[in-house]
């Protein structure tokens, strides 16, 4: 068992600071579309950053195991909010990955790493909602 | 509906960088414990950062509405992560409030607001695991 512990304390008007340990500080707000401040990171952000990084170092662990060399791992990811039954949920979180690799002969392998990432990152296992995932082997 | 995009890339070992727009780029790295750097955040930090800064909004907002005045509002959160039959999964996320108040007379009023927010949050909504929350008020 792991546990991962944070804190966010209000700032002032709809802004709030996470902190946690000796990570650097970052500041998170409502949404603008919900009356909050631009360019500040949001919760929602935060889900669609949390299931992307996941994809990212499960992806980083499963190559290295297989030792596939990435040149590159470039990723977009999506996570769309609607008002449900249920009131506003997360319906589904898209992610598009690009990898390069070093060596083309191991792109078969690369794919095969990428699908064990997603079946067992930790936090798209956790939401119960769709995650989509596109790969573009370069 | 309403949509949130980030990108994440890798940059060097275990570690990764979070970009969103105008935002300032977050790095992102696998837990120590899984072999990442030390104080930099994880994609769990990030999970338990969602959920708990979405409380926090929420509760700005049903705390607005109610016409309520905050002196303060400060919470850590805690997810729990296990090896489930279906793999790693977050098993739980704990948070604990502590709101201090203006006025001592709208402490059933918040109280409300932040049960509001518990229910509305499109964060905990979204996760398959128990989201528990503890408040205290001052």
């Amino acid at each position: 068992m792991w546990t991962y512990e944070i804190a966010v304390d209000w700032k002032d008007g709809k802004i709030g600071e996470i902190r946690s340990g000796g990570k650097p500080p970052v500041a998170v707000a409502t949404p603008p579309e919900f009356g909050g401040p631009e360019n500040i990171w949001t919760p929602e952000d935060l889900l669609a950053s949390a299931v992307a990084s996941c994809l990212m170092t499960s992806t980083l662990f499963f190559a290295d195991r297989a030792k596939i060399t990435l040149r590159s791992y470039a990723s977009t990811a999506v996570a769309t909010m609607e008002k449900t039954a249920k009131g506003l949920a997360i319906t589904g979180v898209k992610v598009a990955v690009v990898i390069s690799l070093e060596n083309a002969e191991q792109a078969d392998a690369i794919r095969k790493a990428v699908e064990m990432a997603e079946v067992n990152c930790p936090i798209s296992t956790t939401l119960n909602c769709p995650v989509e995932l596109q790969l573009t082997v370069e």
